[in-house]
């Protein structure tokens, strides 16, 4: 599995470095050490800002939904490592409109610490904070201990619709948290591993797999799945995946969903419209209506060999704010 | 190499399948064997047309161009194979509104022949047409050669100022065909592979190369490029490619460019950003001026690991052009 670096250990900086020369009118890079991608207009004054973070390795996420109508600064980590405290922090003060700051990220154990303790001294100069997690993996736990979830690719949905709410004009940070839950809770996805990606500084595959052989519920950093077992066909793969969702979800009959199929790096866009062609048909002989569907690469692991479908379950409220106008390089709906 | 798919003879069908579920405001499937792709609302009436078409596989090229500023339809072949005559004529009447037609597309035997046979067929029913080809593929001949050369990633540069012109009012195929026909010219781009992909009938590899190597110039369907040898970091890979595209397009100190760093498949947007990094810099330390960069997958081979660049030199008719609004799933400026 080849790379295309310079000295690994570069690799996050010199990435950041080319993300703001290509798109100067959105990012801005700041933090002590450069770690901190922030809206290049800087803070809007007033509005409830949205601040997300994690590890290097999955463009778009997380840096690149900085953006009108989505979040408004992210700190970022090494490859796969969740940003630090420091980080945090500066985020978060790039961020403060004076409104209040909704810590926005997915549910990983380091990244829960940093931001915590990240918000409680903000806290003590007096800004106000929430947080929400996005906990969508359901190959990660049980419904039951949806807490001990993972959060992927239904972190997107989840920043378009936050993001969407804060830019509404005097919307609090009650509120916007609330939106922010209720989507989170909203959305569950799963995901099939057929080949790893490379780490730039361990220089060897997140993880061995045959090359006859699949991971159904593996995760984007090479987690342990459901099971492992021979290379199914895209329909196969796609009826249990989607199975698994209906049967954690409760979606009834007559309800709206929109679905995001993921590529988790090295699955071409031909093969992704191959499985969301299986789940459009599926969806609809379920009775669902599909409303702005998502095919691409929104979550990625580098080049790791996967995908991963999200369901989204719409209400009123949700489907209309998934379908303001936002703007950031990554987006298109 | 693992794919995402059902029986490998379905692959192209179930894909264009897809791609119509997920975007029926874009696209309409048309053609005796469903393999053209037209606007889903029909010809504008009074427009120039614009059709194109090539070989599966290089999505978002060829068929994810058709929209609104862009192309009108597109003929589709099999993965890596030119489409049909017949599939050529039906995306031309597909297209036609009156105003005539042009045909854009990379510069390939196959394609060539049989474009020329089906625009023979319908200039009997007195279509006006005229042709296009782009040839910005620099290792793919010498420059004296340049009839030669194969069409890459410039063709998206080509759709989208072709595509600009034929939508301002009252623009003629010979206006169209003209500033096509410059941004052709104004184009060329280089590759380097890493790795193959798989075509899904031949389930083999498209080449072979070895683990620590890489191949300059090679083609996106695995044509012979220049050298092969170890393979070098992101700046010297950088550094040669930007050096050849320069020594090959005459551009000169403050002149302004457009530069499309583009993945071949495999290669994630971090390592297009670390390539980009290295090519602004290099830019602006030759005096030029980069508009409107693009990174990302916009020409590729499915899973093939690699990357091109391409330049694009630009007057003041051609960076109006490229900077008009346009409308389909696979573009943002």
């Amino acid at each position: 599995m080849k790379k295309i670096l310079n000295n690994p250990s570069d690799y996050v900086d010199e990435m950041l470095d080319g993300l703001c020369l290509a798109h100067p009118e959105y990012y801005a890079r700041l933090g002590e050490a450069g770690r901190v991608i922030a809206r290049a207009g800087g803070p809007r004054q007033g509005k409830v800002a949205i601040v997300s973070g994690g590890g290097s390795g999955h463009l778009p996420l997380f840096t690149g939904y900085v953006g009108d109508g989505f979040i408004d600064a992210c700190a970022i980590g090494n490859v796969f490592a969740g940003p630090s405290i420091g980080d945090c922090v500066a985020a978060m003060r790039a961020a403060d409109g004076g409104a209040g700051v909704l810590r926005l990220y997915g549910n990983y154990g380091g990244d829960r610490m940093n931001f915590d303790m990240a918000g409680e001294l903000l806290e003590l100069e007096a800004m106000e904070t929430t947080t929400v997690l996005v906990a969508d993996d359901i190959a990660s736990a049980s419904r039951a201990e949806r807490h001990k979830r993972r959060g992927v690719a239904g972190l997107v949905y989840v920043y378009k619709i936050a993001g969407a709410k804060a830019d509404q004009s005097g919307a609090t940070l009650a509120e916007v948290s609330r939106v922010a839950q209720k989507a989170a809770l909203a959305c569950g996805s799963i995901g099939v591993a057929l080949a790893p990606c490379v780490v730039p500084e361990a220089r060897k595959p997140t993880f061995t797999i045959d090359d006859d052989e699949m991971e159904m519920g593996m995760g984007i950093h090479g987690e342990p799945g459901i099971w492992r077992g021979k290379l199914a066909s895209a329909d196969t793969m796609a009826a249990e995946m989607l199975e698994r969702l209906c049967a954690d979800m409760d979606i009834a009959r007559g309800e709206r969903v929109s679905v995001l199929i993921n590529s988790l790096g090295a699955i071409p866009l031909e093969e992704l419209y191959i499985l969301y062609r299986y789940v459009a048909r599926e969806l609809a002989a379920k009775g669902l209506t599909v409303v702005a569907p998502l095919v691409g690469r929104y979550a990625t692991s580098m080049e790791m060999s996967g995908a991963s479908i999200t369901l989204l379950q719409l209400d009123s409220e949700l489907e209309q704010l998934l379908g303001r106008p936002a703007n950031c390089p990554f987006w298109r709906v």
